[in-house]
């Protein structure tokens, strides 16, 4: 595990704690300190004695070191996947080395941040997309869909570019409306009637600037894109406060998405089998669904 | 109690339960017998017979309701108060009566609604916005202070106008915000994926778009400055994407909301003694602070 912030410190935590010899590593020695005061895990002082022997690689550091870790990783045999926010970047970067690179990012944080934040059961329910593209190994993707399948986390296959556009609106966008909404904290009135749906709609403004930084400037793109719909959309909204019947108006813009969102998140329902091939996993991915658990015939489906 | 959904279920709850008489009447037969089943109140089958011997009148309905109830009450000689969400077109309804009023707001509220959700200690902790325009008796305004501030009510002192302007950015442009961001769920995968940051962001997209419409097209004004205030936001974002270093340009970008969203909410701190008048009641409200508590001789004050 190369990198144990948030995300990295709790994939030690929950593989360590599901029987797997993991071994830990921090460019900062600080980190590697705390990391090494607990049990279960071993913590190492360099990426090399870190990956030495092992079966697989995580890379779980900020999106600006990956490039300089996926060099020091160019000899690896194993699998290598990652737990970064954005997928086409680091695709490129591991498209460098003849790397077995599987992208992966787990839908799973909060607004605390560091090794001292991270918890075992951080993945439990949580989705993690899985790149299955052109370049990825069908045998590689199974092993780390089933590795985190068995930590409780759902499965979504999909390629780097259909993922990068998806969290550009499901939470890169969220971050910067977030921030947006903050700033009307500038009026003192304003702070003291805020209430719940301030404090819900400003929460992800508690990340890091550095972090929202990464992940939005690190995918402008599909940002930008994302921004845009979002944009027209409040667009709508300010032409339905301007018609004769603002009420009414607003009332039936917000239909539409009002309905989408209470039908949201869908029930896993009932799983059913579906075959290891690539077309099927991307097609099950691109209706919505998921996969809960890995066999050698196949996988559990959920959704789509 | 004219009004019995959400709020003024709630604090009929509220009010009966610190001791006072209450009657309660509601529009809806299916709601006054819904309400008439439980214990502490009195339910009337008409406003008339519910303000009957009555020292102080609550309108918790809708804002398209409040002009036909205030037209009932106009030979009321109590003290007349609602808690609407948007303050000025009630003021102005009000004024066409000879009315004790005291325009109130509680900054309370769920994604549920209707009788069946209220719940006595709705308003512990929240802030409640009462109005004291140039028309506002002084000592009416103190009464329904003391009344609320008994219930666990932080009363902010604002004018409707203030108010108005306030509630647009924290309340009403974000249940804007919350439906654009919804909107996305037309891509299943972005259903799967989406996690933390899109749930927050769109809860308040579950409130009923009736509610939404009402909000938003009852205080177009306010709601269209404070969205654009948010545009200019959001456009000063994508500025940031363009430039040559998106990532810093985005962090930076990002730094003053997130530092002010880390101070929120105020802690309350200390109280201080603040005299009953009107001056120093609006100065604290505009520099954020609030009132806890009401005696004859003064409040506690705290913050601004």
């Amino acid at each position: 595990m190369i990198g144990l912030g948030l995300i990295g410190g709790s994939l030690l935590r929950a593989l360590a704690a599901a029987g797997h010899e993991v071994t830990g590593y921090d460019r900062e020695a600080a980190t590697r300190t705390l990391a090494g005061k607990a049990h279960g895990w071993r913590v190492a002082d360099s990426i090399a004695a870190a990956i030495a022997r092992a079966e697989l690689a995580v890379v779980a550091t900020p999106l600006s070191a990956v490039g300089q870790v996926l060099d020091q990783l160019a000899q690896f045999p194993g699998i290598v996947t990652d737990v970064v926010s954005v997928k086409q970047p680091v695709r490129a970067m591991a498209g460098r080395h003849p790397l077995r690179y599987v992208g992966g990012h787990p839908m799973a944080g909060k607004e605390t941040a560091g090794f001292a934040a991270s918890e075992a059961d951080l993945f439990t329910g949580c989705a993690w997309a899985l790149c299955l593209d052109e370049e990825t190994d069908l045998d590689d993707w199974v092993t780390v869909a089933g590795l985190v399948t068995a930590l409780g986390a759902r499965v979504v296959p999909t390629s780097a570019s259909k993922h990068d556009d998806a969290v550009a609106a499901i939470s890169h966008v969220p971050h910067l409306l977030a921030v947006a909404l903050a700033s009307v904290l500038r009026d003192p009135l304003a702070g003291s009637l805020a209430a719940g749906s301030f404090r819900d709609g400003t929460r992800v403004a508690l990340s890091p600037p550095s972090l929202i930084g990464a992940m939005c400037g690190g995918n402008t793109g599909p940002v930008h894109e994302a921004l845009d719909a979002v944009l027209a959309q409040l667009d709508a909204a300010r032409a339905a406060l301007d018609s004769a019947a603002p009420i009414e108006a607003v009332a039936a813009w917000a239909g539409p998405a009002h309905e989408a969102r209470s039908r949201w998140p869908h029930p896993p329902g009932e799983p059913r089998k579906l075959g290891l091939t690539r077309d099927a996993l991307l097609a099950l991915g691109e209706a919505g669904g998921w996969v809960s658990a890995v066999a050698p015939d196949g996988v559990q489906a959920h959704g789509g």
